[in-house]
């Protein structure tokens, strides 16, 4: 008998999150929940743009927040001031959030009333995108300060997410970033990727968002 | 008998490349080569101070280059144009550098004239920071535009490192960045942690880390 190699292990462990992920999606089709999960570098500004989104149209839309940090509960303290219902999840060690930490955070949600939940993943390119936690899409995020190479040199998270928002444009006039390439970069591996851009900072943007998120939850989308 | 659980695994996983590390590490001491690996989020600015820096001082100081990333050899075509020596590593679905991969980029390096290896691994505050490569350190980048919370939210790597470089000083008008509260997280987790604050557009604070750079190579650090 040989001892297991890395592949094999990979794969185990991603067999066991799918068979969670599965459990997840049927306890939000039940529950009625649209689950969004938002990935991206840290600090693109994946809490910036939740905190905003709740605090303006949470008079339409009922959130609960699951917020994944390797350590902290400071994104999470944050969301509370907007009265949405959060879990932090702290990862410690690992790399990204999983089916299992998903479920266990449902734990501590009351999804009855709750129309989007928004789980905030760990923030990392690479490792996220080969977890399922049982969303209706991953959305990803880039903001204009990490440069506009970001989903050629990252594809497989481009290519696994529904949506691109595309963060901080209130800085484009200070950085080198072109949106036209970035956009081309991720239709080049995934042509059929939402394209949103907008600042928090400015307002820039975020009605187009708002009307995507509202047209989720009356599942016209 | 049990199935393997990923905590064996990882053990092993780093057992292995611990011992790879050593043979690069026995490497760089036998070519008198400082090697110095590169870490942070995406986008922070790695390749860009790379460089500026080789531009800068490539008449003091002989440097070569492995490039790790994801998918693409942007960044090694980048660095390709200051004259130095560069190897591009693309790690495909791996979200960080191993010592197995710089062991076999060191192939396709001529080491008997350099004096610093500068390795620059893939964007991730996570993963990264448990693989040791050999090197005699990591420096963490850390971007104004990423936020000053990223030392508490990803401690390991600030912990793994021996240098923190906060970059894009130029935004710092622009964004709500508090340097002082970021080394203050950094030191809270790391108090010998070496600071430097720059940025590569505006020049500022460039002949500090220059002359840190100088006095690794003639081994006064």
């Amino acid at each position: 008998m040989t001892a297991p190699t890395v592949i094999e292990i990979k794969k185990n462990v991603f067999t066991k999150n799918n068979r969670i992920a599965a459990i997840n999606r049927a306890i939000f089709k039940e529950t009625k929940v649209t689950a969004l999960n938002f990935v991206s570098s840290p600090g693109a500004g994946k809490t910036s743009l939740l905190v905003k989104t709740i605090s303006e149209i949470k008079d339409k839309i009922n959130f609960a927040v699951i917020e994944g940090d390797q350590q902290t509960d400071n994104d999470a303290r944050r969301i509370a001031k907007t009265g949405a219902q959060v879990t932090q999840i702290n990862t410690m060690s690992a790399c990204h959030l999983d089916a299992s930490m998903t479920l266990k955070a449902l734990d501590h949600i009351d999804l009855t009333t709750v129309h989007l939940l928004m789980i905030e993943n760990v923030g990392n390119l690479v490792c996220p995108a080969s977890y399922d936690l049982g969303e209706k899409m991953k959305v990803a995020l880039v903001s204009v300060a990490e440069g506009d190479d970001k989903p050629a040199k990252y594809p497989n998270m481009f290519r696994a997410s529904k949506a691109l928002v595309i963060t901080k444009t209130d800085l484009l006039p200070y950085v080198d970033f072109d949106v036209d390439k970035c956009v081309e970069l991720a239709r080049n591996i995934n042509p059929e990727i939402r394209l949103f851009t907008l600042s928090v900072s400015s307002g820039e943007g975020l009605d187009e968002w708002y009307s995507f998120l509202t047209g989720l939850k009356s599942h016209e989308i």
